[in-house]
């Protein structure tokens, strides 16, 4: 159990930390360029889970690569409890923004017909954020149901 | 471990269940019952996620109440790993349902104004079925962490 990849402290939960951290920042990214983004609040909820996603991420990638490089354990039941609680608090904010902003996404395209009705509206870019917000929880989610099998047997 | 409340075959397991699929079930027949919901893609999932939870559920029921009935261990290894998979999944399309109708509820309320300018919109309605639907999800979510909690020791 002890071994299992995507643990704190190894390079698979690097990994993980920073796709997290890539992708988030990346739908943060887009959907800040994107004009008129500020009037839907799907859109402005992304923003705000994925930014607290990213930092939250960014944060754990850098606790990851300090321990990777001192050789120190940080699997300790002490830290897996806080781990477990930001990244379940995390993982379910950002699929609940995901999914939000899916829903408003798909609206537009194909029951109101704003995408082809107001073509200035960077429909293209919505969905680019929402794909990325998508795969940033995928990983997100990974390392939460890591961290709660790895606090199981404590 | 083994005496955790809301395990399979017990009292506390069988009132999550039928908990799950009263509300789960109101969502659909406050969603069914409102006025022009086909419309909107995300009302039509919001329906079929949440029809698929009531059967789950309901069919979960049956099985708690069987087991209470006639003292029978349904806690297995094998059942428990059925469980955990059908609740982790039914969990997460509930709550993605309810994420996207509720973002496009918002959207309707608070940024494109739909329900001031199309007062035969029923919003109180679209509003009844997500709130339902975040309830059923809470219970469903419960139950998933509660047989994966079962399961790690195995």
């Amino acid at each position: 159990m002890a071994a299992m990849a995507g643990k704190p402290g190894s390079w698979g939960g690097l990994a993980l930390r920073v796709g997290q951290a890539f992708f988030a920042a990346a739908s943060v990214g887009v959907m800040f360029s994107s004009l008129g983004f500020a009037s839907y609040t799907a859109f402005c909820y992304l923003i705000a889970s994925m930014g607290l996603q990213t930092m939250w991420s960014f944060g754990l990638a850098c606790l990851d690569g300090y321990a990777i490089k001192f050789n120190k354990n940080i699997a300790t039941p002490i830290l897996l409890s806080l781990f477990v609680v930001g990244d379940w608090v995390t993982a379910i904010l950002s699929f609940a923004a995901a999914s939000s902003s899916a829903g408003v996404v798909i609206l537009f395209q194909k029951d109101v017909l704003f995408c082809r009705r107001y073509p200035q509206l960077p429909c293209g870019r919505f969905e680019l954020a929402t794909a990325f917000a998508f795969l940033s929880w995928a990983l997100s989610a990974t390392s939460a149901l890591i961290m709660f099998w790895l606090l199981a047997p404590f």
